[in-house]
């Protein structure tokens, strides 16, 4: 049975979602529907491409991924089909795919080319869904757009190193459910700068110099539970999927306050890391 | 495999949704269950019917829709079943199926009168779920009630037209995900009205000479993106559900602002079209 | 076909959620999946064990309830999967299945022990999706944890009843959707203590001498709906559930206020009864 998962800007109170479902299985009775997000913030396309880069790979391969976050189409923001991975992605070419594109080189894009058969002013349900029909019956790219190579990128997907290889400066790409604030940093890039250096984590006035594995290293469990004092401390983790993270242990936005909240930390601030000389 | 579509005001949090989904299951293993909406606004009654009507038509003929809202059975108050479009409707008969029943004349409905045999303070979890598992199953509509002929009406979903078609009084209905303002002024009844005359659209204190089919329209794509300052501005649309919709382009709620927010526009404010003499 | 639901601190927005889907069909196609809820509040243990308590059994027997809240793996939290009333619950033991526990006593606990073969900081997708799975296949919980027989509590599920049996001293569990309180007093523990006597409900400084069946018990419906006054009327109910509940009738919480807002009633806060002597 073939999957098409679903990331967009439509919230969770409007038709709009239910709406797409109903005509992917008005067309194809038997494919499985499943949401990524319907909450990312309108329009925010580096929130979509953290979203979807991070989703996508825990689906079987072949799974469709439906995009709609800033789909108008018009002349600067065409419609493409991406096989990457050997997973399909169907979205504006607004920068989304870049994130992923920067890692994991793409099979094959595509620009949609059958609008001329399909009028519309809401095209993730008119034009993307009968893409993702198309491909879950079997159908290939080339029938429904044009071989491209290139697609829109976006800024700060990768953080800038100096020349001496001291500093790594990174910025806040997404904040997560927790308020954790979430950077483009990740392990495997710091890693290969590292190289067995110390090294100080600066975020606005605040400064880590332990980037840990698990939210629970900073607890002290020799000391008895009514006696500790680690809820609401600050930490720099690798998260779950390996982006350096300024986090709050057990924050909570709406309670005792946040990463993001308590250090002030938004989407687009620096976060910068010094390494000792070795 | 029968569909059964779910609209309510539940919410996100509670068990509430999740137990409807259990009970569905329990008695219909091979049913397919799909969220349109549970983030109507409590006993928002204008609301519930927008999302529906406007979700409804995009799923295949025979679905079935349950709608929870204001669904506490009372003497003022009771269960309904309708069969409009050769699609099933299961709701509290509160003025929610009027929107789409002033469009499409209902081809059937009926009170429900099961509850001697549900005692109840779940009834979209004990009754509404009984009727819909009934009805896909193939259950015809008069086992589970009595025909009836009339329902409740809502106010304020027709726009007013004075007599010499020279004005159109409408009213703001719904406020979607990205804050844009949807009025009850359709497009099929703005093109019977308008006959070629030139017209302006008055929302509080704004006025808009034009309305368009896309949100882009308004965008010079002859000036470079950096010089643009196209995001913000406010226009006015009809929306993909045809719908006359004062916007704002790239608006958030959250961030930039909306077309509620920035210009003070709420449900059930006024917007009014004056036509110019022929 | 086996049913996996899901209960989670993840949110709408992150695409934690839409990964442990991806997870489970990539194991098993042809699972069944359903949300019970990821908006519980972060880390908040009750509230989770309030909704998974009362969702999970309208679904079929046999199904397997994935309760992702505070679940990062420590020497203090570690993972179990219980057996009760022929349903199966993963999670931590953390106090989450206090609750049901209390009421319903489990047919087997294990304590998890895979977690050599998986090195994880996202332990619901990595470990609970793999014991759930196992479930689903028809494995037993022997082959995936060591049997243990105690499971964490957690604190006020149970109210205070005085040696004379004339107060009741409960607490305030949850706040609904619609801002109506919820407390730990159920209809049964209140039946075993009345006794056909006087009562009165106290929260803070408003007082009630009735608790009802249903909301619009509280409605005069010989008035004509013009003239009522019953909306936004505070009154006391046993809800869907049979928990003694705080509501204000057709109360919303962004608009007219809630009981939650109107009464300033919290988590935590106390509501008591004191009964008449006999």
């Amino acid at each position: 049975m073939a999957i098409i998962t679903l990331t967009t800007d439509f919230g969770e109170k409007d038709h709009f979602a239910g709406a797409i479902k109903g005509a992917i299985y008005s067309e194809l009775p038997d494919v499985r529907i499943v949401d990524i997000s319907h909450s990312v913030s309108p329009f925010n396309i580096p929130e979509a491409a953290y979203i979807i880069f991070n989703g996508y790979n825990s689906f079987p391969k072949g799974t469709i991924h439906i995009i709609g976050i800033d789909s108008e189409l018009n002349e600067e923001n065409k419609h493409i089909a991406i096989k990457l991975d050997e997973h399909y992605f169907i979205c504006a070419n607004n920068g989304i795919m870049s994130m992923i594109c920067a890692e994991i080189a793409p099979e094959k894009i595509v620009e949609i080319n059958i609008h001329d058969k399909v009028e519309t002013s809401f095209p993730v349900l008119d034009v993307f869904v009968k893409v993702a029909c198309h491909i879950a019956r079997g159908g290939t790219l080339e029938v429904i757009g044009k071989l491209i190579t290139e697609i829109k990128p976006i800024k700060d997907i990768i953080p800038f190193v100096n020349d001496e290889k001291s500093q790594i400066i990174g910025s806040v790409i997404y904040i997560d459910n927790y308020g954790n604030v979430v950077t483009n940093i990740k392990r495997k890039f710091f890693d290969s700068i590292v190289k067995g250096r110390d090294y100080e984590v600066y975020a606005r006035s605040y400064k880590f110099k332990t980037i840990h594995n698990k939210y629970c290293d900073i607890v002290n469990f020799s000391v008895s539970p009514e006696k500790r004092n680690d809820e609401g401390k600050g930490l720099v983790v690798f998260n779950s999927s390996d982006y350096l993270e300024i986090a709050v242990y057990k924050g909570n936005p709406e309670t005792v306050g946040s990463a993001s909240s308590l250090m002030g930390l938004n989407l687009r601030d620096t976060v910068t890391i010094n390494f000792s000389k070795s």
